[in-house]
């Protein structure tokens, strides 16, 4: 009898669990139109013999990453990483001191307008994410990544990530979805850490990619990073790499900024159901609060098109219970 | 006891069934050296404890197509699209009659040497694969390829496909391999059908790219397939291909020509275990059989390093049973 009643409370708990966790898969956004318009799509999306059921070969969503997924201000995160590379290669480069755009960088004038041409990037591209191979490259990412820390919160970068967005993620994948991120940052600056940080493994990154050659060296074969930009996957290059690297049409995009616009156009203006959704980014006490007038991350034509286009704009403030997830134990901090 | 029999007799079968798959997971491949080292090489990767062990998110494989999956001769499948493509567009472009390479191509001169130049081959390509949207393609790749039959086996190329290669696919796979195709051909010639076809998904079929633009049409946004290569997926670009789609390195690669030498090496000149493995065509009666001198799927300096470079070399006269899959019932014939 003891054991039959242990057997039944066992049960009885599962059920509990069970039906807790299918009632709130996000539990860091607040109810509103917002979370149960994304609760709805995944609703109808996946109920056999609903006339928007989706077969889950064809469930494929992607996901911006700067100011979507991780926090881009006050600077994208791999132009703090070129900065920094660029600091830690001065003193092997004494002629930067004086030479533009390195010594902008070097003095800190970062405001610098010469620092903005196509030109000025390129250089300091060149100089610090070229030359190394592949391999090289993504060591020294990895050193950089689990070290930088974000100037105003002081944790590391990809502690810096949006808890609402983690548990969007894992709550689409718990439902038959293919996630991918599809940004304008460099495949080979995301790749070392994605899959740690978001459950995402490389393959299902898609982002710019710089021209590579192949050499068999000596030591073996080698791939090497060229100072040259292969492809920018921004703006009207997001959908153009999601069928070049995926060959599929997504039915549902997350973004933040005016880079994706032409991303969640290509996703949602199609026929059956399909969800396109904007993080705004107003909330500047736990967050930052930007849109039309930003330099890093503008959205301003997305925005003047989320209404007409049936894209649900997420208020960071109001949509979003914590920002960032619980700061992981630091050793440096008792 | 009747039906204790029947539960005992069921269960002895599951065994017989479970142990005869166990025992022979390729089918069509002959017994000897070359099905042993695939056998042994998934064995050690797979085995927990193996000083050869490897993660299963570290198991990935990349398939060449033209001649390692499907039949490459007498003519690679997608040059035959074009000529078919030509012919189909000939009557609404009479000038073609008399201007070269299309007068070669509608007059069954396909040993002309000047079909065989760059600016030759950008023209029919241009002129066949490019100023529609990649729906428009799919749609007429798909009705192409179900109709498209190889001339001398007279089955749909769709069916000479190779058997034992579907096995070793299929085989992988159970053993938590990722496997890709890594091929020159198009990925936008290949997505429609590799699915059907290999089981291979879209999103798993690494290809040659045509340069697209995104456009929004008052119809809706549409990517518009321009007449310009975007990448070569061959030779040195297969590994700089893998690189950018996949951002991984394979531990196992497959090809069947000098196309796939840089593939090979980049996959098995690495620590840790390897297989690279070249489809040799000595099978004139079966299939074909060419190597060295083949304009065609030539294979010459893979050959060459296959035995300093550990690669093993399949024999398709000896180490295959069957070729083709069994026919698939067609409805023109009793």
């Amino acid at each position: 009898m003891h054991s039959c009643l242990k057997f039944a409370l066992s049960i009885f708990l599962f059920f509990i669990a069970a039906t807790s966790h299918a009632a709130d898969p996000l539990p860091s956004w607040n109810e509103g139109s917002t979370k149960s318009a994304i609760i709805k799509f995944i609703s109808k999306v996946t109920t056999p013999n609903s006339p928007d059921f989706v077969a889950p070969e064809d469930r494929l969503a992607t996901f911006d990453n700067d100011g979507t997924l991780w926090c881009e201000q006050p600077i994208y995160v791999q132009v703090q990483y070129i900065i920094d590379r660029t600091r830690a290669l001065a003193p092997k480069n004494p002629d930067w001191q004086t030479k533009e755009p390195f010594r902008s960088v070097l003095a800190g004038e970062l405001n610098n307008p010469e620092l903005m041409t196509d030109h000025a990037i390129g250089e300091l591209f060149a100089a610090t994410c070229s030359g190394m191979t592949t391999e090289e490259f993504e060591s020294m990412v990895n050193d950089w990544i689990t070290t930088a820390k974000h100037p105003r919160f002081n944790r590391l970068y990809t502690q810096c990530i949006y808890q609402p967005m983690l548990e969007l993620m894992e709550y689409m994948r718990e439902n038959g979805f293919a996630i991918y991120i599809v940004s304008g940052g460099g495949c080979d600056f995301m790749r070392p850490w994605t899959d740690r940080v978001y459950g995402m493994p490389k393959q299902h990154v898609v982002g710019s990619t710089v021209a590579t050659r192949f050499e068999l060296r000596p030591e073996g074969p080698i791939l090497l990073r060229l100072p040259k930009i292969n492809f920018i996957e921004d703006k009207t290059g997001k959908p153009v790499g999601i069928h070049h690297f995926i060959g599929r049409r997504p039915i549902a995009a997350f973004g933040n900024s005016d880079g994706d616009l032409e991303m969640l156009q290509w996703t949602t203006m199609n026929s059956g159901p399909r969800l396109g959704m904007i993080v705004h980014h107003d909330d500047a006490e736990r967050e930052y609060a930007y849109d039309r007038r930003s330099l890093v991350g503008r959205l301003d034509h997305a925005l003047d098109q989320a209404q007409e286009r049936g894209w649900v704009v997420i208020s960071m403030k109001n949509d979003w219970k914590s920002i960032f997830p619980p700061a992981s134990p630091s050793p440096t901090t008792p």
